[in-house]
């Protein structure tokens, strides 16, 4: 009964929703908040529910924006013949940290899984292809991850893409930089084997 | 520029803030709420929202409380004869999930700390010797965390009480030295609240 009424209870449950928060790390930080200054409280708050609310997806590309385009879409500097191909708005974010790829983005929202009911047309692929239709796009990369799901995902898209005489390609496997051959899984190893490079 | 425009970035940032989330663990988190439900999102703001701004301190005991008077202290089946007094509310709620404990309690804010220049003024006593003086305590348990901050306060503590005539005991030492109360398991709690000793 104390735990249905008092706020700091409502509020743990509420954290304790989110992934990687457990039932005791929900409450400390739900003790922490409750010590935080109001005004800071407001802004994390307010924060979440603008992040949420402001949030809809750029009508070009499917990234999220709080504009009808999103940055990348609208930044004319950005190379338009070449378009990466991402499950989620996130990997988007990651792909642009590196700062080395300066084309275009669309995210799909997802990848083929017939276990989980998802085809294509539950993915944004449609709005793609019509991308594609313009014929300014010469190169699309298929960012997907590489797991199964995903290299199905990618397999689909070229089969689709290939004959509109669009190069299709997909990001390279091997093992991480800076890690340990010893570490790599066999798969890994195998595929950094088969993509060599001369050098 | 791109970072202070986002939606998404703010929330990430204001996340950040919050102990034990990291820069990554805050963007995975901000990316999960713009894709929750928008009525859930809603109701995980107003949960912190509320939960920081409907809170306030028991005028009795200091513990965190909706009302005036926390649920305990103005709960008459609980023994009045007894007060547990502890550094913080979340250790209160710690005491209070064992279920054996029947007493009241009384919060104090902190602990005694020169180094940080908290001083006897700097915490939640004098109200806690007004309550003393009424003549109804008979039994003060200092369930301060078993450091050497929470010690010093003890042994304060017990100075200023037992010329009172009022008896003053500390938890066992069944919590391991150098932990923190809140994270002691139900058993470990209980044991040291059985095996307290006058101090």
């Amino acid at each position: 009964m104390q735990n249905q009424a008092n706020p700091i209870e409502i509020m743990a449950n509420e954290l304790a929703r989110l992934p990687g928060i457990g039932k005791k790390s929900a409450q400390r930080l739900a003790y922490y908040i409750v010590s935080m200054p109001k005004e800071d409280v407001k802004r994390l708050a307010d924060s979440i529910w603008e992040g949420r609310s402001n949030i809809k997806l750029c009508e070009i590309c499917g990234n999220y924006s709080s504009e009808n385009l999103c940055e990348i879409c609208s930044d004319e500097r950005r190379n338009k013949n070449i378009i990466c191909v991402v499950k989620e708005p996130r990997d988007l974010t990651a792909v642009e940290r590196v700062h080395d790829y300066r084309g275009l983005y669309h995210v799909l929202h997802g990848v083929l899984s017939p276990m989980d009911n998802i085809g294509p047309n539950d993915l944004n692929i449609r709005s793609l292809l019509m991308r594609l239709a313009d014929g300014d796009v010469q190169e699309v990369i298929v960012a997907t991850n590489p797991d199964i799901e995903g290299e199905a995902t990618a397999s689909y898209l070229a089969r689709l893409i290939k004959p509109m005489g669009i190069k299709v390609t997909r990001i390279a496997y091997g093992v991480p930089i800076g890690s340990d051959l010893e570490y790599a899984d066999e798969v890994t190893l195998a595929k950094a084997l088969e993509g060599r490079q001369e050098i």
